[in-house]
């Protein structure tokens, strides 16, 4: 797949500016659940994108004031209870293969989160890159309300690098919300913007990172991910290796040049 | 051991408020220093743990205004000096187990640090999954003050993933005292409290997190220590399985069950 | 060699105060850029470090108000344009063995930052063990303006482990300038001073660290390092190796004979 402008995604809405992707839930009214198609839909759409030429980075944005309200009770929750080991591991599976989805799509994630954000929710925010919210956002990774653990397509590893582990501990196994404030304060969020504001400033700073050097934003995006378990010395070789690949593209001979000429490089992601 | 309820430690104090095991040293006229009798008591309780159904939570508690002086200085530093490295590493490794069992326990702990916590002091309170504080706790990684080195019952390993790397290195190699507020600020407390209040915070919080799923709560506390040094891709999967596990609880059933008929779910930890 | 005070670089600055050994670029006209020859000599000299007995600690001053404008874009940038991959990676490589270099040199380094710290200026304080700054630090890692990924030195490596994951992302993506006030939110910076003040505080932070135990101090920085991607279990049986070693030197005697005699120990390094 070489463009995915014209995507028609069924259970999520998708839209362009620009080479920026932006994708929403589309039940405002129940503050957007997932269900098992969006889920599924949502983690073929980033499966693609290292193969689509024409998008350069992805907002996840909010749909009537909220940005998802995880897992659907009725149409997932009700349907897990009473599946065998093989039905259910199929499901968590599934969950995080949509985080895996994120993880490996080459392209920065910008998630906007204002409202709900609980669940899968405050996990589809946690495995973006970064995350701007308003100050009503409430995330909680509220398994453990529903007798599951806190342990959900890659809490236990990922929230503890965000926020620290003393911080994440206590999100996991009390289920409780974190505010917009706290999230800022703990690194959680990036910046907390007014509510009218959050849109924009999520598509600015997406734009911004789009019009950057997008094949080395995948290198960081990938060596991000990728030392995550590495020792200090074998990353640091890994990272020699990586910026040597990327300095043998044309984006690092344009930046050369319009330093030279004092002029603002333009960039073109190869 | 299937009940701890009636544990009679010789070297610190125990007592039960509902699920939830209350632990203290008791020597509150010199800040309750460790000696090797209590390291050993305290490893071999938290080893005991898994297998103690009655016990959900633990919450260890200050003495008389101050946390744990850590090591004794007569009891234990006068010992190890002149001691052979066989024997040195007994005892270091047996002060390691202790953490290790912390760790290994299943069972959420509490910390309720107030006035000192020092040396191994601070390593309990590091060791626990949560951190309260008064605004007098003095937490510092004493080590190096008595010649040795930071890197002591994993400090070098967790203080880090806690308080981030830097702030980790100043504490470790200056030796210097954390304040409360300093703690709060870094992630190394999830909460100040005045001190009269501690202890009855930290027991409303461990009794909270004891009326949840605890099954899951014991896997939770697996997976934030298991995941430690996996790759992101293989943490993932690891909690795929590890969340299908707990949605074979009874306790998942529970909650479907509540939600459905609006009222609060009751887990029983099966 | 034994000994390092009568250094001569020819591309830095190195004088000593007591046992610390005090390190400046000397470009201060041009913000201090790195050439090829000074990456390769700072390498050298902190390859040196281990072998030499009368360095204690390390300060990394400022020259002129700021710390370090990173590669010369003309020295080195422009070298690197058109080069083959043997080239390129012969680069990549040397700049990662200075920051292998740092982490293996056994002393503390302390990096005092003011003005101007980008690009590998910002990579030379981030491998730094400890971060003084003033209000006016400007720290960047602003690789991707030039063209080029976020990985650089091991910065997808170590960054998110100093302020965390959200912050460092933003940071590697966008290539936006750190205020000394964020930095020291976030961890980056142990602590802000003013201006004039800025030598002399991370002056006296070394030579406070240097009086201490400096034997037990190299095995605080080996294990800080060698741990990064150890499990919990392995991590803490490695401690209790490295402690059980420190246990054996002059210094544990040196302190608790102090102790014992309410005195202040003078620690020898051995």
């Amino acid at each position: 797949m070489a463009a995915m402008a014209g995507l028609k995604p069924e259970h999520f809405l998708w839209r362009m500016e620009g080479s920026v992707a932006l994708v929403q839930l589309d039940r405002p009214d129940r503050k957007n659940p997932l269900t098992f198609d969006s889920y599924a839909e949502l983690r073929d759409m980033f499966r693609a994108l290292p193969y689509a030429d024409d998008v350069d980075a992805v907002v996840f944005l909010p749909n009537g004031g909220n940005f998802c309200s995880g897992g659907d009770v009725h149409d997932i929750i009700g349907s897990l209870v009473g599946r065998d080991m093989k039905g259910l591991l199929a499901f968590t599976r599934m969950t995080g293969d949509l985080v895996k989805a994120m993880l490996n799509c080459q392209k920065p994630i910008v998630a906007a989160v204002d409202g709900v954000a609980v669940g899968a929710g405050a996990i589809i925010a946690m495995a973006s890159d970064i995350r701007l919210a308003t100050p009503e956002a409430k995330t909680a990774f509220l398994f453990t309300r529903v007798g599951l653990a806190g342990c959900d397509m890659g809490a236990c590893a990922m929230l503890p690098r965000i926020i620290g582990q003393g911080r994440a501990a206590e999100l996991l196994y009390t289920g409780r919300s974190m505010s917009g404030e706290e999230g800022e304060r703990w690194g959680f969020y990036n910046r907390l913007v007014e509510t009218g504001q959050l849109e924009a400033e999520a598509l600015a700073l997406a734009a911004r990172i789009a019009s950057g050097p997008t094949f080395a934003h995948g290198i960081t995006k990938t060596q991000l991910n990728q030392e995550w378990s590495m020792g200090l010395e074998q990353a640091i070789e890994a990272e020699a290796q990586a910026q040597a690949i990327c300095m043998q593209t044309r984006d690092f001979k344009r930046a050369y040049r319009a330093f030279v000429e004092k002029k603002t490089p333009v960039f073109e992601g190869d």
